[in-house]
């Protein structure tokens, strides 16, 4: 726990932080609401000009005819579920053993939906188009999250995706895109989010991840699917009276950051090359980085490793992670993710920061 | 259509609107983050200060160990249900025939929870201690609603209420407050809020009924129903990373407001008695208001009385409703409820409006 504390502190402190955007303080909703008129009329019950038009504006750039706001993707994703299993008559669903509905909903899909669910693939790689061909008759949907966070933000070839789509078409298979981080792989793919979402019968995207908004999520898909998700949204109470706090600060962070996608992209494989290069007991997973994210795994205890990061925030004034979690290997690993602050942080202290990173993990005799 | 459009035109353009605290609008959002500085950090999934704070806060107004916020009231009341529900190892719960569960909820509460429910009382009455004691054994909770809004807002006598509380606790039904508008009551029975809700297992306030908050809600009670709602608000998909739009806000209204709801009370008694006095085609329900509420029943029809309605606010400035809607009985009726900004309309406005009122439902032949 001290030394926990200890790296927290010194990346809270350190000058040059390498991860994300800024601070989650109540700025970020401030900054969003600088330009807007008082006199603004507050959304009603999901209707009124800010949210439909937010709406209609995502529906236009994800390639659907209609798209839902939600408070939260949790509550966005089990109704999409929910949707397809009851159109399908089926009430089975498959996803990766790390999806977000597995790990971190408290099993809401099950409790609230009585779902059953299908883990397809191993929990450290993707899920590839021949688990897929696995499934039984009675899987109404496959949810597939691009890029797989849980393993780095990993991505499968461009090809792969358009196979398992074409296969779940034929089988009459829905195909729902957990797209949480989905603004972030464009780059990667060399695609529109339309072009992407073509695939996918439904699709959700989160405002607060690469974007950095505050909170708030996006439905979309065909009018069937949208205008039952809103009877859901009640049901779950999330169709609050007023969602705009919500709806103007996601508008106002994707028009800041959705054309900087490419830029966190590139930097994001600069920094594995150097984590990649600086000692051999370190390393990205994937190697190289498929979106402005990447999991960082050492031969080091978690104690060592957070001992070693707080020493170089310390002494270079780069905080490269706030957090450090040991690994079943017995190594330990945290996430990077590129936002604003990686273009502040000076090329040379980057390059000493790794080279006394390199130092410390090769002198501390730690097992290579 | 065009009556309606008219006489919600009328309203929104005349000088003294009587209802309501004024515009929901951005400007909201805004005068409550004045006095807050921008370091303040977001709550994180329902941790950090600023929504820990605030819940402690309202855990002690209320008089209940722990308190949690939740983004919506349909969120936090289905929940309350579910969790007496599983503690009790019964699957059913009793209402009101007009609570918001069961007019606006979209059924979430069978849909979701599979819970059953009993519909205590008929519809134009309150729940009284002998239909609690119609209860058959297989109940796990009673929901009363204080006032029942859909009835104008009518509450039981104090010792009904005492009676029904005692009733329950020997019989191991567990007692839930729907307090939506449970800050506007406290006058009318001369209680503190820790006094009513002592007699109620668990609780639910409203932020932005009297108070003129955004958006929110609170849920209270003993710490084992709080802790595992907190499990529950995680799969309803209601525990988003930042809250603090809604908690900030709410909390700037409670302080703003929680001192005025004796004058909202006075003045919706003496708004009412003028109702009551102009004409004999024209009543209050309840005849005396016992909170900042009551509904205006009127024995013309909704075009009638929408056209009546648009031409006291044209000719005196002076806006009653924005809106009527029509009576299974034929005649037509609204709710008024009192804010901030009755105490800006000139009582000799008022007086003229309610003489002109008197005057066009007594001229237009309509049938007494």
């Amino acid at each position: 726990m001290k030394d926990s504390m200890t790296l927290a502190d010194a990346f809270q402190n350190c000058k040059y932080p390498v991860v994300g955007h800024g601070k989650r303080n109540v700025r970020v909703l401030l900054e969003s609401l600088e330009g807007t008129d008082g006199d603004t009329a507050s959304d009603m019950y999901g209707k009124g000009d800010t949210i439909e038009r937010f709406e209609a504006k995502m529906a236009a750039y994800l390639g659907k005819p209609e798209a839902v706001f939600f408070p939260s993707g949790t509550m966005a994703q089990q109704i999409a579920l929910r949707i397809h299993c009851d159109e399908t008559g089926k009430r089975k669903v498959a996803y990766h053993p790390l999806s977000h509905l597995e790990l971190y909903e408290e099993d809401g899909l099950k409790a609230l939906h009585r779902i059953e669910t299908v883990l397809l693939a191993d929990r450290d790689r993707l899920i590839r188009p021949e688990d897929v061909r696995d499934l039984e008759d009675d899987a109404a949907c496959l949810l597939l999250e691009l890029p797989q966070r849980e393993i780095g933000g990993q991505l499968p070839p461009y090809a792969e995706l358009e196979e398992i789509s074409a296969y779940c078409r034929s089988r009459g298979i829905r195909l729902h895109l957990d797209g949480a981080r989905l603004f972030e792989i464009l780059p990667h793919y060399e695609k529109s989010a339309a072009e992407i979402c073509a695939l996918f019968d439904s699709a959700y995207v989160s405002f607060y991840k690469g974007l950095g908004g505050v909170a708030g999520a996006i439905l979309a898909g065909e009018p069937a699917l949208t205008e039952r998700s809103k009877v859901w949204k009640r049901r779950h109470g999330g169709d609050l009276i007023s969602l705009y706090p919500y709806v103007i600060s996601s508008d106002y962070y994707f028009d800041k950051r959705i054309g900087k996608m490419a830029q966190y992209y590139e930097e994001a494989m600069a920094l594995a090359e150097m984590y990649n290069g600086c000692a051999d007991t370190i390393r990205t997973v994937p190697a190289v980085p498929a979106s402005n994210m990447f999991h960082v795994h050492a031969d080091v205890s978690k104690e060592a490793l957070e001992s070693i990061l707080a020493g170089v925030a310390e002494e270079t004034g780069v905080g490269l992670s706030a957090w450090v979690k040991a690994l079943d290997d017995g190594g330990s690993g945290f996430e990077a993710t590129i936002g604003d602050r990686y273009a502040a942080v000076p090329e040379d202290r980057l390059r000493s920061a790794f080279s006394l990173l390199g130092h410390k993990l090769k002198e501390g005799g730690y097992r290579a």
